[in-house]
């Protein structure tokens, strides 16, 4: 049974709960292309090519999976096709297990399934309705690491460092006349605050950053939907988009459509941060339609599993929580397990205490058992989870500055030092590590704040929610976090954990996603162009340049978000003809600064000499008006 | 005949043009506070002052002038009550005197009265409607000159001064509790990278800076309604917005309704950019009702009079205009006199040419006559008259780069220096003088931008446009130039000229008006913020302790933004009970992470010891669950 269903319109406001179906749209004048390995002569990696009225073709890093492509069949109940399965095969160093007896407390249910609770029992036909969905795990064989880190240690290319090499470059060839002038590239020259942007990324290149711990690609093994990604600071600045499960979900749809909703946005990968009820079941659901990295942070479930009592929670209930996850092909869990009991009193006097959930449940076990985090005890036990699965670290930063007067303080800095210890560690065990942050830290404060986490956690990826720099302005904290979030990806933040407009105040809709994500794509590029990345100016370019042509379509279509720019242009001029013609509405056909600075290069690049020019060119009767009929 | 209508909702959608009554409401919770001067007794500078529920009051900086006053009387048809009147007239060096005789050409018609135009007829009605507008002008008698600079080089501390001192203090004894503490002063401690911001701002130093010409207070001595402001790298950084006649009026009300608008969300000034018909008439309407610095670009209506071709501009024609705006009460003139001849063919090879439509015009102006430019030429016989009136310069950047491959490039920086130049020129005179910059500018190249302003203009004020960081964003350039406008800020640009997510696109309505205006207070709330003003952060502090107090209410009002928070509050949890829940909808009453920080900060309070207590901890059967049924 298909469920590749109509085309909803890019621009439906309505929340994501309301919204039943796919979002299938192929971007305008857009159509997705693959490019095959060398080294891997069988991987296809995806990109979206724009096709300009001139002529043009302009190649974009692509995130939103086969969802986008209208030649892939897409069923939500059996999932996307098999993109990594061979590769892991081929290494012969998995094997398929029964894995762990599934529990109804896994799905927050206290017995087997509650007979008089209509809700679990529509939920559990919707869970027979996509039984197709749920595989037999596999894991390391006894002894065995299958960390991405721990191939690249050993010297080896696999076909996702491959992938991700490919994926980065983007077949750049196109930017090559965007890229030529030398007067332009020696002004331009990005300042790369010590990362080391390589012109072609090579798959070696990939291979000796994962070795090195200063770049991961999560990708577990029995995630094999995954088009892998890079996340370092070498490479493009990454965003990650946050999605919860409903309270009452009407259908399997409904849930995955938030995944296909951010990542055809622009969102690099994908937190899971459901409570409550069905968690497990969505998480089927989303992992096994997702073509990008999946993260959670498995203490929430292991909450849930003790009714809400964070002093009931224990290593058993967590660690039998992280298994449940890794075999289901979460990529990465936020793991805050630098939270050490003798920090929790440092943020007594805080303005804003502890705001991470996570944290504040890590901190309320250590107070109430007077017991150091269990988390940081059996550290290296979870290592020993995650290289099975190659599952990566987030190590979550339980004491983030939840308010500006908090940045940068005792507590916060306590944590990340101990996250540099519990780096090591990780890779110690050969497992992919990067390090989140804050949060909320004024401008002047962020570089110090980048520039700790650089040394202490020596070079692991950062991943930061935002920060703000202000605290003033809720109902615009995608904006204040924006603004530090494409700072502190400059510095050197491999990955921005985006913030919708409803932070601090509510659950965002559909829109707020959308709205969050593109704040924060905007944010990431910027950084991009300022750390000198070697092609991403060029798309600014290309579309400058369609915008000094008064090329509207094209302008449209290089933008983040083409459906937005059409809009708003058609909100003031909707008539066809306007997308040709040569002017805007902001000035009006009499009054038009492009046409007229059009006008000065053809006067300048014919004419040598100016003076004895001048009586010409007002002969030829030039004009700064345009007759209005002409629109 | 009083037009105090009735309030109309402030997150009103509709369209500005649609909108025909002035919103009059007060802020939530908020009252109109007046502080009076101690040199100057009679002034009255008014703040805005927020009640919160837990009994402290909150100053803040308040542009909105007497709109927000529910005392206060308005009649758009008379103007605004007399701010400045008695201090212009106490230094008894102007004169009332008939002024330039009207000319229908003013308001772009080229006959008398068009008698078979019903536009222009109606447009006479309302003219006559809001006769009583229409004033006599002063002017400097004769050998005089009534700038701020004037009497500040001469050491005279103006009303207007210590206006601005008070004003720029903003009644700060209330933040004292937020700033107290030592090592958080140390570790927040701003970075001003080079501004010098005092403590307690007195009149003598506002006097200083306006002498050295680090600040101007734009205040034309027939603008008599004003609310005097500094714009100055050691001030609050202040924004612009920018309003436009509409094609068509239905009323004075609705023309006075977009500065209103744009006030009330906190911009500091507004440009009327007004182009076609009825700008002499629509300006008379926009000064008489604003409490802010008006500023416009007499370019603009000299190409009017003059059909619109640039070639057949003439100084004559220029300079009636400046005195026509200039009687008016025009506070400042964007004149865009650094764009000379030779700098013209340097944009040839730009990526995007010249894109201010005024550098446009006098760009086609040179080439056509090859002739140095007339502004130029001219520029201190516009001395002359600015001095005359007190009108300040806003230097235009007519080579700004409209992409960011232009940025910084010969033909921008080539025109910088020459607006250097001129602001000797204009200091000699005693004419206040800022800066306009750019424009497109990635993140890595502001420093440098800022730099070469603050050396080659001698630290007159700079006002940027943004700069936009990146150039694929267009719906929502307001984030992408917010991100560098906050930088700039930082820097040391004393006022941000705001951009609306229809840049590029089309005109702006009512609600990207607000979008554009927020983004902005964002920007400049940061830059203070990083700066280390004395009190900007005192602010966040309490609206972040509101939040961690679950004071809803409180939180929503001190936003920049108090009605979105609130409707973005209400769309998860519209309960009131949910105001006052010590929870909120992120993560709902059983996982909430402030009240569990809460809990530890008690704990962490109450005992100095945590291991011998810890089982009393538990036996006080602490919970994170609070019933549902709570909420």
């Amino acid at each position: 049974m298909s469920t590749a269903t109509a085309p909803t319109a890019a621009t439906n406001p309505d929340t994501l709960d309301k919204l039943l179906a796919l979002t299938r749209e192929p971007f305008p004048a857009s159509t997705k292309i693959h490019i095959a390995g060398e080294v891997h002569k069988d991987i296809r990696v995806p990109m979206r090519e724009v096709l300009l009225t001139n002529g043009e073709q302009v190649t974009i890093y692509d995130t939103s999976g086969p969802y986008t492509d209208p030649t892939a069949t897409i069923d939500v109940r059996k999932g996307l096709p098999d993109v990594r399965g061979s590769w892991i095969a081929a290494r012969a160093d998995t094997e398929q297990y029964e894995g762990r007896i599934r529990q109804s407390i896994d799905d927050g249910l206290r017995r087997a399934l509650d007979a008089n609770d209509p809700e679990a029992a529509r939920m559990e036909t919707l869970r027979q309705e996509a039984s197709a969905l749920q595989r037999p795990p596999r894991r390391a064989k006894s002894g065995m690491n299958v960390s991405q880190m721990h191939y690249a240690k050993r010297g080896i290319i696999t076909p996702e460092m491959e992938y991700v090499a490919i994926r980065e470059n983007a077949n750049s060839a196109w930017a090559a006349e965007y890229l030529g002038d030398t007067e332009k590239n020696n002004r331009l020259r990005g300042n790369p605050m010590g990362a080391v942007l390589p012109t072609i990324m090579t798959p070696e290149f990939v291979r000796s950053e994962i070795a090195r711990g200063r770049a991961i690609i999560p990708a577990n093994i029995n995630h094999t939907e995954l088009e892998p990604q890079a996340i370092g600071r070498n490479f493009r600045v990454k965003i990650n988009a946050n999605i919860g499960n409903s309270a009452v979900t009407s259908s399997i749809e409904e849930e995955v459509e938030k995944l296909v909703w951010s990542i055809r946005w622009g969102a690099d990968n994908v937190m899971d941060l459901s409570t409550g009820k069905n968690i497990h079941t969505t998480r089927d659901w989303i992992v096994r339609n997702s073509p990008v990295p999946i993260g959670t942070v498995p203490i929430y479930q292991a909450l849930e599993k003790v009714g809400g009592v964070a002093e009931d929670l224990t290593w058993a209930i967590f660690r039998d929580t992280l298994i449940e996850q890794a075999e289901q092909g979460v990529d990465y869990f936020t793991i805050h397990a630098g939270l050490r009991l003798p920090f929790v009193p440092m943020t007594a006097k805080r303005r804003t205490g502890i705001v991470s959930r996570g944290g504040s449940i890590m901190a309320k076990w250590c107070i109430s058992h007077h017991k150091e985090s269990f988390l940081y005890e059996h550290f290296e036990d979870i290592c020993d989870i995650m290289k099975q699965y190659d599952v990566s670290f987030s190590l979550g930063d339980g004491l983030r500055p939840g308010s500006a007067a908090d940045a940068n303080d005792e507590a916060q800095f306590a944590e990340l030092r101990t996250l540099g210890e519990l780096t090591q560690v990780a890779w110690k065990h050969d497992v992919q590590t990067m390090i989140e942050g804050p949060g909320h830290v004024p401008m002047h404060m962020i570089q110090a704040n980048m520039d700790e986490q650089l040394k202490t956690c020596h070079e692991a990826p950062f991943y930061t929610l935002g920060p703000l720099t202000i605290d003033v302005s809720p109902g615009y904290d995608h904006i204040a976090s924006a603004i530090g979030a494409a700072m502190i990806g400059w510095m050197g933040t491999a990955m921005l954990c985006y913030v919708t407009p409803k932070e601090h105040l509510g659950l965002p809709n559909r829109d707020d996603v959308k709205q969050g994500i593109i704040a924060y794509k905007i944010a990431a590029h910027a950084a991009d162009v300022a750390k000198g990345h070697p092609t991403a100016r060029a798309r600014d370019e290309a579309l400058s340049k369609a915008r000094f042509e008064f090329r509207w379509q094209d302008q449209f279509n290089l933008a983040l978000d083409p459906d937005t720019a059409k809009d708003f242009h058609d909100e003031t001029l909707p008539k066809d003809s306007a997308k040709v013609a040569h002017f805007c509405s902001m000035c009006g056909p009499k009054f038009c600064s492009m046409k007229i600075s059009q006008e000065v290069r053809d006067y300048a690049a014919i004419e040598e000499g100016m003076k004895e020019k001048s009586a010409e060119f007002k002969a030829q009767g030039s004009e700064i008006y345009i007759p209005i009929h002409a629109a």
